[in-house]
């Protein structure tokens, strides 16, 4: 097979309308909102109308910790949603939605890669339906008020030095990570420092993801704190009364996005949160929807396990009432050898030992999904140059922890490369293996729910936080904020602090350096280490040779 | 007939499917891009496939100056549409995109009123079809990109005091308008003072609404001046090589938007650049569009007809090479009491000899638009309140000029309260009575430009400038620049820049205290008073009354 790229495979692909799509799943034409051929929401009513139908088996993607040499999680989501349909299964998967923004620093990424990719790939880098335009605007309208209220008496005694409410915008933009606004003088307001975070950053964005409709979505959005007076009492959203519009701004942006897979099987795509200072997940009211309308749902949390499965299920399914029936936890036997020592360059020679001293990050992972009381199994996605005996290292590896490892070659060959894990996984799911339980009780204190992560999943010896974070935790537990769950802030390249330690240390400090509240998401967040909510873009940033050719084909994106 | 609000009859609306719309225009389904079932932009490739055809005639709607007693332009050209559509002539209406921000602060208006409305009339006052948003992120790579090219080490010798490109957002948001960016040290990059203004006051919304196709799209975005060096050399934005990707980031926003009347006439909804300090009219993609499709297409231009009439001439049909064959100014019965020295609060009463009073201002009006070539017919559009006998003075004085007034009941009848204006505009247009001549040459020098309009439009006595701005327009026409046509940014509410001298004053001074070049929209602002570009929030804003209500509709936006 020649080698193609992944634009140039999405590009031939042979997409069916949408609405072909959508009736796979049972959804009518009228219950689709189209956004060009191959794009729709579903409507609103339809979903309410899907409420008492038995669910599909949701099965969760979620991989070793990131490495330069590529896992392919999403690129295995979509894969193995191809593979479900492949051996006559109805299935969807469910991915987070891109962020225009990092796009024009470096190059854009599919959604998925090779033979596995959900389309139309250009659109799903840039505007797609609108999201995160919508998302940006309410954000921001949220910020114009709080300034305007200040501006015409700032009857809610606002203490302009504590409004931690800031704007977004959905671009790389360093400039504006910190400024001073409402210069110019009295018809300008109060000047006062404040700054921009990019939109997936936005606790709108986070609210999104976790709503369950529009009702609740509203009701988060008042929850919010945006201020605090002079006496540290809270300002909410709702104080402020703008809750109502920003719903309003959010009405379309709450409806799940579906497309397709292709190999012409649905895809919804909805929703983008941060996986640090957010949970990292597709929206909960588009899982839900498809797990309504398919048998298997396949989706994916962001990063490593540690972080993205951890806050799948600690925060997603504790709070939406899921429970994932299968795991599956991608492995690449390249990042297996990085895990062993091995430099990016060296990775093209064949290094048994060093795959073999990597599985340790595997396992821990494997160790820590099974602690959820769910199944798992470990896809590899196969990479040209791995040999018989890496892969046979890793199989063995699992094997010996009572699991299975299961080669997937989707990338280069689509569905009919994944079958046989597809096969396992839908024998897992159906075979009720799974006693899903979060790793703490919503009782459990704020601290104490900190530590947990960290001794059990991180498997940190000690966690530290100065007296000010401590006494913070305990304020929000006293608010009657303790039952919330934590969001972990940390790395994604190591079960540690140190993006550089790399296999499945122990005994190691997690430094809590800040917490913030997410009272709106309804989450605690701890930053263990540097979080960069605004990018800025590289020397030569990809929107320098981003263009349109002569065919009209956009060029440099990709 | 019971009273219904505007958003009441539009809810109200038996809407066809967009594909039956675009039909009557001869556009086949799939050459429509749909956004839900009742929007759709048209595509690139069949409207290339059009450039054969012949053009429909091109029929101007504009106004007296505005008064707070309303004239209904938009209204008239819907209803117009209508009109001509129901005395079997084929035709369609080209209006503007409405902002989304200005919602948030006052209700938001429909596109039209009473039975002469435009709609989606919710999803106009939203987020549409994403067009904005798009100029929004255009416009904001680019101002990401010239401070990241300062931060990497400005080998273009930017000034970083000399930067004219601002940020914009769409959204009033007054403590924007004057910040200083790039603060908290070396990662963030040179501190300087900025602001942002509201992205329908961006030059990329007046550049989109004046290109021809994507090709020249390209073109005048590389064209735009975006800084200077510390030696006064333009710096393009050609140079920061940000025209391609956002050519990229605009190419579904440069097709016009299809949508329809109450009476499910076609209506293209395109564009909508600031009327003062931009020229105020939908795109030319969508009036070119329109004319290959219908025999009649009506269209607006925004303000009174010294703004908006003398911008559609000189800067839109000048540089589309378009040429109106007729012109409708729209008045009322109470504009022209207003006109006449009549306070808002006493509209009620009948007054004659107001009307005639205030009949100048119409008056001159009609002489301006004869000026350019051009039929002139006067629409009045007729309020509940109007008695015979003002009507009568309105008509009566308008046949002395030669010209002719006819009451319109299009608000609240519909297209059958507008046949009579119908039937004249098309024997009008029909009548190749037109010689289209735009009031300046090309060749004039832009003071003495800005002098044509302001004593031959204004009918000023005198045009006062300073030295720096003389000095400005001399220099601007020694870089070439000086072929270009003015862009008068002046009060909406006079023939002068005192905003409360209504009637027909002659004789005034015009200050201009500043010119800008929009170089990529390619015209030369002139502004004469204070022209803000970041409007504020009021005390009490709109948005926090809107909301979505148990029924899933939207209060309080209108």
């Amino acid at each position: 097979m020649a080698f193609k790229t992944d634009i140039e495979i999405a590009r031939a692909a042979q997409k069916k309308p949408i609405q072909e799509i959508g009736a796979k799943l049972g959804i009518p034409t009228e219950a689709l909102l189209p956004y060009g051929h191959d794009k729709a929401k579903v409507g609103q009513e339809f979903i309410t109308s899907l409420k008492d139908r038995p669910d599909g088996k949701l099965i969760l993607v979620t991989a070793i910790n990131p490495t330069p040499a590529g896992e392919g999680k999403t690129t295995t989501t979509v894969g193995l949603g191809d593979g479900l349909n492949r051996i006559g299964k109805k299935a969807a998967v469910c991915i987070r939605e891109a962020s225009l923004g990092p796009n024009f620093g470096m190059k854009g990424g599919a959604a998925g890669g090779g033979y596995a990719q959900v389309v139309p790939m250009e659109d799903m880098n840039l505007h797609f339906t609108g999201d995160f335009h919508a998302i940006t605007s309410a954000h921001n309208l949220l910020s114009a008020m709080i300034d305007n209220h200040i501006y015409w008496g700032n009857s809610l005694g606002i203490d302009e030095r504590r409004v931690t409410w800031r704007r977004v915008m959905d671009m790389n933009d360093r400039a504006l990570r910190d400024v001073v606004v409402s210069l110019g003088g009295v018809a300008n307001g109060f000047p006062r420092q404040t700054g921009f975070d990019i939109t997936v950053a936005s606790e709108v964005m986070a609210i999104l993801c976790l709503a369950s409709d529009l009702a609740d979505l509203e009701r988060r959005l008042g929850d919010m704190i945006v201020a605090y007076t002079r006496d540290k009492a809270p300002i909410y959203c709702r104080d402020l009364k703008a809750d109502g519009a920003m719903t309003v701004l959010l009405k379309d942006a709450m409806q799940p996005n579906l497309v397709q897979t292709l190999e012409n099987n649905p895809a919804f795509v909805h929703g983008g949160p941060f996986a640090n200072i957010a949970h990292g997940c597709n929206s909960v009211i588009a899982t839900r929807t498809a797990l309504k309308l398919a048998d298997y749902v396949v989706t994916e949390a962001g990063f490593g396990a540690d972080l993205g499965a951890e806050k799948f299920m600690n925060i997603k399914c504790r709070k939406a009432g899921l429970a994932p029936a299968a795991v599956v936890i991608v492995a690449t036997v390249r990042a297996m050898k990085m895990n062993g020592g091995v430099a990016k360059a060296d990775l093209g020679a064949e290094n048994v030992a060093a795959v073999k001293a990597g599985c340790a990050n595997l396992g821990r992972h494997i160790e820590n999904v099974a602690g959820f009381g769910v199944p798992v199994v470990v896809g590899i996605n196969h990479f040209a140059g791995d040999t018989e005996a890496e892969i046979a290292a890793v199989k063995d590896y699992v094997a010996a922890l009572g699991s299975e490892a299961i080669l997937c070659r989707h990338w280069a060959e689509g569905g009919a490369g994944i079958e046989e894990l597809a096969r396992r996984v839908a024998e897992l799911a159906d075979g009720g293996g799974a006693a899903f339980k979060t790793l703490y009780p919503d009782e459990m204190g704020l601290m104490e729910k900190i530590e947990t992560i960290a001794t059990r999943i991180y498997r940190a010896g000690s966690v530290t936080a100065d007296a000010g974070v401590r006494a913070q935790l305990k304020a929000w537990e006293e608010a009657g904020y303790g039952h919330l769950p934590v969001c972990m802030a940390k790395t994604q390249y190591s079960f540690s602090t140190d993006p550089n330690l790399r296999g499945a240390p122990e005994g190691h400090v997690i430094p809590v350096r800040e917490v913030r509240l997410s009272a709106g998401a309804g989450f605690v967040v701890a930053i263990c280490g540097e979080i960069m909510t605004m990018p800025g873009l590289p020397r030569v940033p990809a929107s320098e040779t981003i263009r349109l050719n002569a065919a009209g084909l956009i060029e440099g994106l990709f």
